[in-house]
């Protein structure tokens, strides 16, 4: 299968991306010492926004012919795509955002292979894989440190449905007419339809700095191409590390209806708030939809309830089919967290004071020997608990979407996952839910699951 | 009925605009020689925006106790606002945009004002009259002698249907990919939606100076409403020379499905491209909506074919359903006016080689004489002809929603208009079809004909 | 005598003016009714800069052959300057200030013209006159509303000896260094130094909006050619209007060294803030210049003392070779002028509380006749002596630099003053010092008397 | 001896930079791993501007209490200065472009070291340098893709005469009215002249982004310390990086009069330009000064004429007394370097194309050993010889003004200098001519020579 492609050239003359001849050779290279490969698979995820390809392994399938040149110019780099995809075109002329994010995306695979060589063996410690979080967005100057916080991380599912995504416009529109900034998973659905909803509303404050963060990685990128909207990208390079940044980075979080991936984004931010060390640290937590996703949200606390209790339960806020309180409750935690950064001296721009425990910050590998050895019992402690239950849903995800996952998943049939029956019972209920509610994959195609409960 | 208020108080930190102390003493005056009457009219519209009231005489009694008292300060003017309507207000502060229109509305009463006194009597000529208009949106600062052509003026109903309004987005959103800016007459409907379109792509485009140009007139701001993406307004004092200002200051028109004031709007512009001086002016006109809205187009090319001619019809391109053909139409219209403009050394900023007759340029009363003077026949000159029709349907708008209209309407029963039955037979046709079609008046209410066709 | 000239042609682009083309029209008419004359003579001065020459009528001389063209064109009006002086080219392109304060002439000349005509007559009463010099700053953009109080107007000699240069400009970083803005006469001098030094010490505090207004009057813009560093300039129509500008826009006053345009200017805010009205008002007022200087204001503090009394010496402060003072002195006076405005309601951006009586208002026409008339007795009530020494100040400012002075001189001989020995003793002996150093003239050319002191 | 000083505290609101936990503490970390020592000698350089002090130890003698407390906060890192200089302050307020540089030195200080933690031993090769100047430069923010080729380098003496500092300013005038813009090694005299003047044209021309870029060293900060009108400073680790910043980053020279560590920068610049693969690199090289500096060049001239031969003497140009030619020589020479890169597709930015050989790029150590070794042979090859002459004029600068050289220079007595008659006999004329014209030191202390010339 291959679509209508374009040939194109285009330059960073307005960016602040500026590359070395070594960096720029280390580019071109294929293979494996070189960045080419993986430069490729980000770009053409980048221009491919907008389609309805939600997996690595088909994209890369159907655009076999893209090619990027790059040549060291005379007010920078140029790069010359070949056979590109024409999503990102308007009359043959790419537009100016995706332009910009596939120089971000170069700036971030060149300091990923150089901090990489550099740190290499060395990010052992939690406190040095949260100093490179920080230096990773401090390159991609996404630290702004002269601003108030207002930065609101959204997430929620990709592939959600119209009602659903129509009410993430509508709090996206109320975030933005209180002076809310949106970080999202920057790609379609409800990492799109707050950013739409602000762009409005921040027009009609007159608000011309609107912050439309979108912080992805190599591997997810192509099931979440990147919105156009997005006004500055990050590709950090795994999950746990755009994990880490959004909740450093971002000062509150809204959860929109979703699937697995949207399961782990919460129980990967209750994990933290359940550690002791961060009991008193702000940090406004919202759960919300439209009335017809009510009973999506009753069965997601039902699952905390009977898995991680009711004090995890009481670290966020379930509001149904209210923007405006949403955002309301947004603006006045802000306020808090302002009010909690000036008094201990912590930074506006990054989440220092928060513990992130090594259990949340070490890649997990979703292959079929650590989706086994998972240990999901009553008796392990609750934070840890949090942890192994974040690390299922990351599994099913990589199942789902990642290519590596679904290589795997066609080799070796579904992972098993184990554990207490108090606990596996909910889980596997609330995955069924998905299934029933079609959350697992984009509409229109049926799912086939890629796990099986074993108690 | 009166509905929820506030109270509020704001500056114009950051405007353009400053008073002289005789300006602010005029504004407070009510009375004949004062300016407040209007002042609170146009001020209450604004605020109003976002309601279902579209008429001024309802918007006045629902807000009797409204209020605004004038204050000069250190840095400025400042108003206190007093029972004022909640629509433009976030959690009890302003939205921005609105706050700006509120002193756009000062500026532009006050420089009606001195412009009157001053030129009073002497807008006899024609010149002196366009001289007026330049003037008007000179002192508005809607005049940008730096920019390219790029201003595309929408036309179109402010109670479309939902299908319709959706188009007018996508339009608006295919516009500003291509860098376009939008004017309309800044209400909602076919007035918001390419303005709303434009500002996602622009946002996309990286584009942070779109202009949202909206220029509206003292009777009609409360019918419609100025919409908040609004960033550039202008209350004109009149109808024509707000007609006028949309054709000098806009590059290009396209015609969204309306009523009776988007069939006013298409005549207006038809006379003037006909005026033999004007044949040469490349003015791209596009009348478009979405596939449901194919009849409509075929009544109203019907109507312009049976009453002017063919010629007529030739000044226009219909396209239905195709968002990006209407965008392409339109840049490369501006191609075409930016050539010629430089070729005869006009402005950019301004048309003036555009001939526009004063029969274009008197305001018409919409009275029961002047509408039963019209003369609608097949003798009258092509391009008279096409004056007395637009001032036909001028008419049915001031009885359908301005206030004087209504009353009249109110006091002395319809208008009757007279003609040819070769041309009021499709003129009633027309009407009719507006009727059953809805596009007489918001949804929900019954339309009562403000007009009687006699032949 | 002929200079070497050069052609060019210039476009308004990225300024804020447009014209019409009525206001082409005029501006092209020479003789009665149009403003050729006046755009010409105003365009030469500014092209002029950095020239030896400091009267209008060799300047006119000097450049017989120059001539404006103008054009409208597509991005805006066109000049084309034809035999052109040089100084304002930089390897034959012009220096882009000089291009700036060129469309400034035309806006004020064209405001002129227009306000002219509509007002014309009616300029009688003290508030219309305010008005009309409001109206004008505003349109000259001269107003901005949100800044604090720290436009420091300086006075002084146009052709001062280089230590005293020297020590304008070193006032002048000091005030920069302290975030103040610099409105002079903008010519060379006194007029520049401040500039100068201000623009290097708004460099070292990273102010980018620094402001250097420059006011004058088509009367004396030859002898005070606007210096390059003016970033806004307005030639008001008068020197009354000029001078109730700088009072009005200014928050306060230093005085330099210079002859007797500086005297006239100290009579002037003397007179007005002997006005019982506007005791309460506080405004800095400093007469300051380096040590060499002390003689010279030690003359004029007696002047004062023996002809206006001692409570005209307590309004301002003389300090002797002290920059930082100086300095420190009207950054504190800002704090009051701030405080003072914000209690009494007044505008930050025009004093409206000052009362100026008309006879600092109307237009003191230096003729023969009106210099014999004044008034200079004891028994003169204090506030109107002043106003009459600063007639007989004005009139000899014309007998020296501005072109019907001079002619009137060449024709009739010099002017007569007449008045009370008590009063006429210390002006002769005060304007004879000015002779004797050299106060009256550019160095270099020996002084010609232009008034004869009869008692 | 101790001075007043002055106790503040200052933050980097509205500066780019932001640091992580893990550099605040290796900041404030004293002794031979830590960068508090390094920190405090910068920064009180920085804060030392203006005074006479031109040497380090002196220097950090002279405000021996002078503290710096590091502190994290909400907006960033705030500096806590006890007992800081009072050079810098205006009314006890930091001047802003001071408190910029502060944090520039911070920003360097922690890159150098986190480079060279990275970086170490692995320096080696010269692309490994050259990358690593980039990358340095490149963390500065220093290089925008998107200019043309505008910045001119000036090189000279930083204690030159008044007459000759006139000059300095004078050229600087005239690039700015270019639109050139000034690198230098911002510290007095040469260094500011430039400066100050392009900073008033710059103001002339309207261009608000003027680049003062002053690129300095920490072992010569103190000699130089930066003047406040740069607004980009750059501390490079070393003299060998910071040279090479020089002519990478600059797109032409001037070099105005100045002592020996003027000349070393000379014979740097013309040993790379005589270098076999820079041949046809365009470079525009100028010497200039006043009418009184004419002998200095014909020495100058005369040396480099005996040692390197008359291919060397072809590659600059020697302009006298003529501000205007020395701009117009640079401005052409602007477009040929433009044309240059567009042709060979090399950077605006960085100017990789320039063969910069290893001699050039090594650290030489100025000890009496390094010193005794230099090869100033006849037979030397010409372009190797002109690099151990810019050791030779290196090490003579060190033993003037660097704390290492002094000390070296009190505890072993003068540097012995080897070489051939031919060589040595022009090299001991033209330091005698310095030592006469007093170009070795500040005026008014006697010149003690640091070297002996051995033949």
């Amino acid at each position: 299968m291959t679509e209508e492609t374009i040939d194109t050239s285009i330059t960073a003359v307005g960016s602040l991306e500026v590359l070395s001849q070594f960096e720029v050779t280390r580019l071109k290279k294929a293979g494996e010492n070189g960045l080419y490969d993986l430069l490729r698979r980000c770009v053409l995820a980048i221009l491919n926004t907008g389609s309805d390809i939600d997996n690595t392994k088909t994209m890369l399938e159907t655009f076999p012919n893209f090619h990027i040149d790059i040549e060291q110019q005379d007010r920078g780099i140029r790069l010359n795509l070949i056979n590109a995809p024409k999503n990102a075109f308007v009359d043959g002329k790419m537009i100016r955002s995706t332009q910009e994010m596939v120089f971000s995306a170069l700036r971030d695979i060149v300091y990923t292979q150089a901090a990489n060589k550099q740190l290499g063996l060395n990010l052992r410690t939690s406190s040095d894989i949260t100093d490179y979080v920080f230096q990773f967005l401090r390159n991609a100057h996404l630290m702004n440190p002269g601003s108030d916080p207002r930065i609101v991380v959204c997430w929620g599912g990709h592939s959600i449905n119209k009602n659903e995504y129509k009410y993430t416009k509508d709090v996206g529109h109320e975030l933005g007419l209180r002076g809310l900034d949106i970080c999202t998973g920057c790609g379609p659905g409800a990492m799109k339809g707050p950013m739409k909803g602000a762009t409005i509303s921040h027009a009609k404050q007159r608000i011309r700095n609107g912050r439309y963060i979108g912080l992805t990685e190599p591997g997810i990128i192509a099931a979440e191409a990147p919105n156009p909207i997005v006004n500055e990208l990050a590709i950090l390079p795994d999950i746990e590390k755009r994990l880490e940044a959004f909740v450093r980075l971002g000062h509150g979080i809204i959860i929109f209806p979703g699937g697995v991936g949207t399961a782990e984004e919460l129980l990967y931010i209750l994990g933290i708030l359940l550690h002791p060390d961060n009991q008193d640290i702000p940090f406004p937590l919202v759960l919300t939809g439209p009335k017809q996703a009510a009973a999506y949200f009753e069965q997601l606390h039902a699952f905390i309830g009977a898995t991680l209790g009711p004090s995890a339960q009481q670290k966020y806020r379930i509001i149904v089919d209210d923007k405006e309180a949403v955002a309301q409750e947004m603006a006045q935690g802000m306020e808090q967290v302002k009010a909690f950064r000036k008094q201990t001296k912590d930074a506006f721009h990054f989440n220092w004071h928060l513990n992130i425990s090594e259990d949340y910050q070490h890649p997990f590998e979703p292959n079929h020997e650590n989706m086994a050895n998972l240990r999901l019992h009553k008796t392990t402690p609750t934070h840890e608990l949090a942890a192994d239950l974040r690390r299922a849903f990351s599994g099913i995800v990589a199942g789902n979407v990642k290519d590596t996952g679904i290589l795997a998943i066609e080799q070796h049939g579904p992972f098993e996952i184990h554990g207490d029956q108090t606990i596996m019972q909910p889980l596997d209920a609330l995955l069924c839910a998905f299934v029933e509610q079609q959350r697992m994959k984009l509409p229109g195609t049926e799912y086939q699951p890629c796990y099986k409960v074993v108690t």
